[in-house]
């Protein structure tokens, strides 16, 4: 489908996006590098500010919902649904400068490109900014795209009460942003979201692009491992029952499971409490965390069932007790693969060397999915690290990003 | 050697025993059982009081040395050194009534019991109870007899300072018990320490008495094992270098190498941490420690090797680094055989099941083996359990200890 799709002879402004950038990096920045801009706090509030004014200034139609959420939005020839881009400018407490800022920036500069080039589309273009994507003051995470996209409630995310006793309504009304507008009263026609990859994969490739496929299901339990406290000098190991070592065996056992499942499937304890915690003392309890995640549901359902199996044995041969508790159980997203292969298609013609992969981390994209045609794009991450302070992407990799997301916002708002 | 040996017809009583066992108890009692007195506290002073008005009422002479360790010396014909008995009153913050006391009060009931059968020894017999054998408060344990026996040195000791920043010496004249006779000033001629097991060897093999050759050499080490966090659902596993699963795989190695060296080794891993220690992270840092004993040095030091080359193998293959820091280091202690063999000689005439076996635990008699015969006496722990409010053992198996130590020691101050 893609071969007759060439590319427009627009092209972003790297300096004026990594402006931007810089400038948004400065409210809530960190000592020593990094940002501070918790959902809903004052410093949230000056970053949206200023990109509602950077909105305004680009003639965008700005529109806040009930929920926070802050679209912009260029008129087209026809008055249909938009063409959507966004993310979120939220981060955690030591994020850094791209993460969700990135996708925003990107799209106004997508806009002022199209401004600068007089260049009118046929159907309109949107540029968004969620309400905490990130969850790490009020619960859950993608709030904002949540609510935007019929998946979570609006009532019942107003009311959340935030690690520090707040509420999500009464912050909004707060900051000045409890909008007006109903939420998903502006759906989208597409979205697309540029973001950093947030993971080594590309850069260990030596990848430029990745064309998003989707977003792996994820699964988190916690395993509560009761045994028998002893005295690590006078119990021989034959009368042992204990829960650090069926910790440790469920560990081992994450790891050769992903193995065996293959297909992209991780595995990790990332959490193991034992108590008492003591050089000379048998444990009496442990509890463990197993957090495991596939793009393919039936896959992530067999390691699910290959951990409960282990565990049900390991338990009977020490003797201990075992009580399981689901923490998140999330089905993988799947992205239009029609999206994706345009994503592709542009990295080719631009000669960015691109693969197909999945997204790890969970994004605003992705309640968008189930409702219209959506994808991501990603660039590298510098040591796949990101949510710190020394997050980082340099400026040509955001440009590459940045010139997929027009090429593919302009072919999408073209299509008639 | 034992064959000739016969039973002498005095007996303990064994109501008598458990009358002091439960007075004493009463000093430092918890609310719902269990005994707090930690050393040098308002509550060992009380408890020091008690036992050193009970040893007057014997007639006992008593002295009190620099470290503040009592001993009740009664005379022999001869003016030789005493056979001695003891241990210690001090206890663990959540302690149980028997632990040391059951050692120190056994030894004041074989005095009463020569003394209403105005029995005269040859040699002297003492009761002692040792400072601070429990180092909950002041480290290291086992303080009194160490510095009583001279493999501790007594001005260090004075300096130590407790977990709540006061200092032996000065706590010492606090509580009335820096006493002015010369440490190591009453030596012994043979040392018996009764003593509960704190394991649960003797009830799981239905046995009486154990018969105690010694107490296990100690390795403790700390291993720290820095990888590289990262984002649980990004990370694919092969790029993965991951310190939580290390710790794992010591946790595994431990229960392995303990089967393949057997003899009586236990391998422990009761502490492990974890940073950040989220459902979502791999750790960047993982800290563990390794427990390990065995009665056999040579079989100690192969233990040691095997976990050294597998954490250098493991870290290898995981791309982590690992620091270790050993925390601890004992060699095993050998109690005399001649002496062992005579209580396992004695519970045989009195028809109790009697193994001979190792200590797990450390005991103040452990102090005393390099200097003189010494041994110890076990009797059961009802379910293993010590250093626990509910620790607990039967009058009538306490009554089987007491028997014995009777017995040793009357052999032991009659023997020319």
């Amino acid at each position: 489908m893609t071969t007759e799709i060439g590319l427009s002879p627009l092209r972003i402004d790297s300096e004026r996006l990594n402006q931007r950038i810089s400038q948004l990096a400065q409210i809530g920045a960190l000592e020593g590098g990094g940002v501070c801009r918790l959902a809903l706090s004052d410093e949230d509030r000056a970053g949206r500010d200023l990109v509602c004014q950077w909105m305004a200034d680009l003639g965008l139609e700005v529109s806040i919902d009930r929920i926070g959420n802050v679209v912009g939005m260029r008129k087209g020839k026809l008055d249909t649904l938009p063409v959507m881009t966004g993310s979120h400018i939220d981060t955690v407490a030591t994020g850094g400068p791209y993460d969700g800022n990135l996708g925003v920036l990107a799209g106004l500069e997508v806009i002022e490109c199209l401004n600068d080039a007089g260049m009118e589309t046929v159907h309109p273009l949107a540029v968004a900014f969620f309400t905490n994507e990130e969850g790490a003051r009020f619960a859950p995470d993608m709030m904002g795209s949540g609510v935007h996209q019929g998946s979570m409630n609006l009532d019942t995310m107003l009311e959340v009460k935030g690690i520090d006793g707040k509420v999500v309504g009464k912050e909004l009304a707060r900051i000045g942003y409890a909008g007006t507008a109903p939420t998903g009263s502006v759906r989208a026609r597409n979205f697309i979201e540029l973001h950093i990859e947030q993971g080594p994969v590309l850069e260990r490739r030596g990848l430029q692009i990745g064309a998003v496929t989707g977003v792996q299901g994820i699964s988190w339990t916690e395993y509560t491992i009761d045994g028998v406290s002893n005295h690590a000098g006078t119990t021989p190991m034959e009368f042992r029952h204990d829960p650090g070592y069926v910790a440790a065996q469920i560990s081992i056992e994450a790891r050769r499971l992903a193995a065996e499942i293959g297909h992209g499937q991780v595995a990790t304890v990332g959490q193991i409490k034992l108590h008492p915690n003591l050089i000379n003392v048998i444990p009496r309890q442990a509890i463990v965390t197993v957090d495991l995640r596939n793009m393919k549901e039936e896959l992530l359902e067999a390691a699910e069932d290959k951990m409960a199996s282990f565990i049900q044995a390991i338990s009977i041969e020490e003797g201990v007790n075992v009580s399981t508790r689901r923490l998140a159980r999330f089905q993988p997203v799947h992205f239009d693969p029609a999206m994706t292969e345009l994503v592709q298609h542009y990295a080719d013609l631009f000669d960015y060397s691109c693969q197909q992969m999945p997204s790890g981390a969970g994004h605003d994209a992705q309640m968008f999915a189930p409702n219209c045609p959506a994808t991501m794009i990603f660039v590298p991450s510098q040591g796949g690290i990101s949510h710190n302070i020394r997050e980082y992407t340099a400026p040509e990799q955001l440009a590459r990003g940045g010139n997929i997301l027009l090429q593919t916002m302009i072919h999408c708002a073209t299509q008639e």
